[in-house]
């Protein structure tokens, strides 16, 4: 096992121990992965591995490019094919999510996007939270993962996924993403509770009505770009 | 007490704990069996017993055939009757849980089915949850508990308990189980989880779509079976 | 102090502790009491002191008779007169809880019985947990804690408050109690996961059908009175 | 750093950890701020900083008058125009709580008041918690979070904030307040609650009747005031 990966292997592994911490995962469900600096490989969970004695060096490193793995023991994740088609296509991800957390996951099974009910949604999402098509037959029984991947990726034809980091896969779950693994989580965690939140505001009044867009943007842009003022100056 | 049924007092043991660790126990509502290696015996937890303290030697040994406590000086929990039934009829089956999950039994007291709308779902339970018919007053009065298993095996006279690890017993509660009580705990943690999403996913759309057939064979087939490629390989 | 009431103070002050270890607790909002033998005095907690260091020595020792303070330096909780009531109208009763536990508060505010629509309920309350009628505006004003052991005892005109050991105060929240302050607390969790249930189950179906009679019955009797068998022997 | 602002400073900070012991707090959102006792300056949580490190010395002293910081090395919370107007505005505030917490915020969302349902409520809000409007686009570009402040302060142009100690902003959250921070977080945790309940009698009976105003007034009254005979004396 080459150094070349330790600690992209323990921000891997750390950021699937905050997924536990932060209460989004049920038994084994839920993996994260990392990608490196130079964007050619990604740690990811192993498949199916209890949490409580997770290491860094169970972390399996793969590439980007092939899929293929190039360091450690494990098999990976069995959604590590969803994850390599977000990496190879998506500019200025580098974590990524995937969870059945149980609010986002009951949107993704009514098929619903979320709606932009509140500053919270516009804190972490420019917009709902969108869900993509159904896949194909086709599509489930040959290389399932990798096009669980395609209608993510079809799905943001005209977003951004630097200002919309999350979506739901329609009758399946939330995948999230980040800058690095941990933005990913906070990503995901913030997703749970804006679905919690619109569901709730949803049983309150059926119409709630959507944000209005100048707060959503103010909102937005107050956290992330070159005119955020929230939180400490990074300079 | 004879160190035959060690090894299975301490799984079994262990499996009651298991569940309270995972939220699924109210007070010492609940209990899990686990069947012997040559299936002729199973152990279950004490009647109203305290999880506080449990102990292994406080499991009671069951013989399948009979009935009869072989060994353990407390009185087996109220519900080894329906267990008995369950591990006589169903093959393939080495462990049982008995839960009052609070989703699960919500569709178990409204009498509905869980229908499987996502993927989450399909990764335990190939297709509906199902849920028995209501007892009659004759099978209430004279052997309930044996009459409970009875309305669950006829349940399933179509439907195959190693591919359908769980029931809603109407008007009740669940039943899960599995090759041994550390995979029924697994599955009843499963149906709860699936239960509370299924739930919130009605209340977003009532008329949600339930999953594609071709996507619930093979969430299903990728985790069970032959061609199973989630998890580790265990050879 | 004196020493005759040692054990019924930790009793009770350990019955008030076991009530925010069920997570029935917001802030310092609830409380138990506890008869004593001779069904002469109760002790309760005191009003408004946090439970984070609540010691025996707390607790108010309180005349059933009178209504007046025998033993302790606190002032006692402010329903201390509607546990006094139950006290001086139910036979059976040696244990009181009040709480604003959430599902059974929601029941409460909405003025609606808990309809007994499964076997956890039936296993606790032999029947659907009825509401008081609201309180007038004289009684509020002029002894509103009396007045709402008063309507109490009114709803209970025709119920046995040993089979129905619970209640729900109109637009306030649950009464529940049992043969000592440790049952009693027991019967506050089982109405707040019975009322959860509920609710869900309502959700699900609102026109969710009623528990069979016979069902309630049997469930009822296998725990409670001479021909229980639920548990263990206790002779 | 100055000795003066020591206590406050202390304070503040255990405000805001209680918010995250009584689980109002995601991530990073939400915070609690503290009056001097001159009322001349406030302290106040920085923006963005993790829980879990926190530390008195972190606090943020502001000045009520020009909303300078006055000491401290870290970026006050973005919300705190908001605070400083509430502290400029509202006569007997010392402590103000913003959260995201996920019940009062679906209200928020929903644009609904919290109607006074039961007891729990008139103990703490004595009428329904009031929401603000939303703010306009000119209001949203151009000092956001002041004019947040402005919209709770129209809103309470004919309610007293010592009687009512929280508002909803619409699509946005709550805010609570009290005497002192500590009191404050004691509301912030009330409100949260009582929306909880809220909801829930409402999905219960949607036409669920609003407590009558004499209950409101004697529940209100027997915890605040003159005339409070709730927790102990204070004398």
């Amino acid at each position: 096992m080459s150094k070349e990966f330790d600690k992209l292997r323990e921000q891997v592994c750390q950021a699937n121990l905050d997924l536990v911490a932060h209460g989004l995962v049920t038994l084994t469900w839920g993996n994260v992965s990392g990608l490196s600096a130079d964007g050619l490989h990604f740690a990811i969970k192993p498949s199916g591995v209890p949490y409580d004695d997770m290491e860094p060096d169970q972390m399996v490193v793969v590439s980007v490019e092939s899929g293929q793995v190039v360091e450690g023991e494990l098999r990976p994740s069995s959604d590590t094919p969803t994850h390599r088609l977000l990496y190879a296509s998506f500019t200025g991800v580098g974590g990524i999510v995937h969870t059945h957390s149980p609010k986002a996951t009951a949107f993704a099974q009514a098929r619903r996007e979320i709606p932009c009910l509140g500053t919270t949604h516009a804190d972490h999402f420019h917009g709902p939270v969108p869900v993509t098509r159904p896949l194909s037959e086709r599509e489930v029984e040959d290389g399932y993962e990798a096009h669980t991947g395609d209608v993510i990726v079809e799905r943001f034809a005209e977003l951004d996924p630097v200002t919309m980091p999350g979506v739901l896969v329609a009758g399946h779950a939330p995948f999230a993403w980040g800058q690095d693994a941990a933005e990913a989580v906070k990503n995901a965690v913030a997703l749970e509770a804006v679905a919690n939140m619109a569901l709730d505001a949803l049983l309150i009044d059926p119409d709630a009505r959507v944000l209005e867009p100048y707060v959503l943007d103010k909102h937005y842009t107050r956290k992330h770009g070159k005119d955020a003022y929230y939180g400490q100056d990074k300079s």
